[in-house]
């Protein structure tokens, strides 16, 4: 069955998930998270990461990518950092030749809950009862990705 | 002589512009301006733009890379693509092995103009006099990319 990868972009930590889907449901594949030190500087941090999610689209070669959009309402600062890594979050796929498919936050929570307003905690209950998971996957980011996989799966162009 | 390139971030047009230094002053060696189409997906205007660097970064293998901060009051939509931009052009300076200086607006003007507050004219001015230019680099994207090698040239370890 084909492959979806879900991600939830991040520069300090970037959740990934992979969901297979018939067309009708979608079954876990695997998840994780990739992880950066602050300590480093941005462009090594970028670049981890992109190394990182290469190294899993090698692995698993998903036929497809589904990534959250970013919404702040808030704070621009901490916004500009994210939006970096999601860049090159992005790029990985690109580089990968693997297309990308973007989802608003509202519209993964109306796929996995049915609920564009859903907080965070039934999202990942969805996730895990969608997926036949005995509990939510950790960490939170992980379980974020899973739901990008699931809304493309049950919504998207593929 | 040692060469830096600087970097004015962007997604439709990110300049670049390269300068040689002796530790006293710079000279002019090139410029130009990568241009993505808007009405190309994100993860393909943004591996088109690491391409195009990476190829730049390949041609001149300046030491060091010098490259502006994003600063948005206003706009935080506009401000997003710009810095998923950024990082994919922070990511082809770490996958080229060169190191990346990243300065605010303010320093660049400082820098340059010897005044934080000065206009993009009086920047645009600047760089084409400090450079032995006979008018400002074109476009605009390339003369600022200039100003932030000049600032690296100027204030930057190296």
């Amino acid at each position: 069955m084909p492959l979806i990868m879900g991600i939830d972009p991040g520069l300090a930590h970037a959740g990934w998930g992979i969901v297979s889907h018939d067309g009708q449901r979608g079954r876990h594949v695997a998840h994780g998270v990739l992880n950066t030190k602050s300590n480093q500087p941005s462009s090594l941090r970028l670049q981890s990461l992109f190394k990182g999610l290469c190294s899993v689209l090698e692995e698993y070669k998903p036929e497809s990518v589904a990534i959250e959009t970013l919404y702040f309402a808030k704070n621009i600062s901490s916004a500009l950092p994210v939006a970096q890594a999601r860049g090159v979050l992005l790029l990985a796929a690109a580089e990968s030749g693997i297309p990308a498919f973007e989802y608003t936050p509202l519209q993964i929570k109306q796929a996995v809950v049915g609920n564009g307003r859903a907080d965070k905690n039934q999202v990942q209950m969805m996730v895990a009862l969608l997926l036949k998971l005995p509990e939510s996957p950790k960490p939170d980011h992980a379980a974020d990705a899973l739901a990008a996989a699931i809304c493309h799966a049950h919504t998207g162009e593929r």
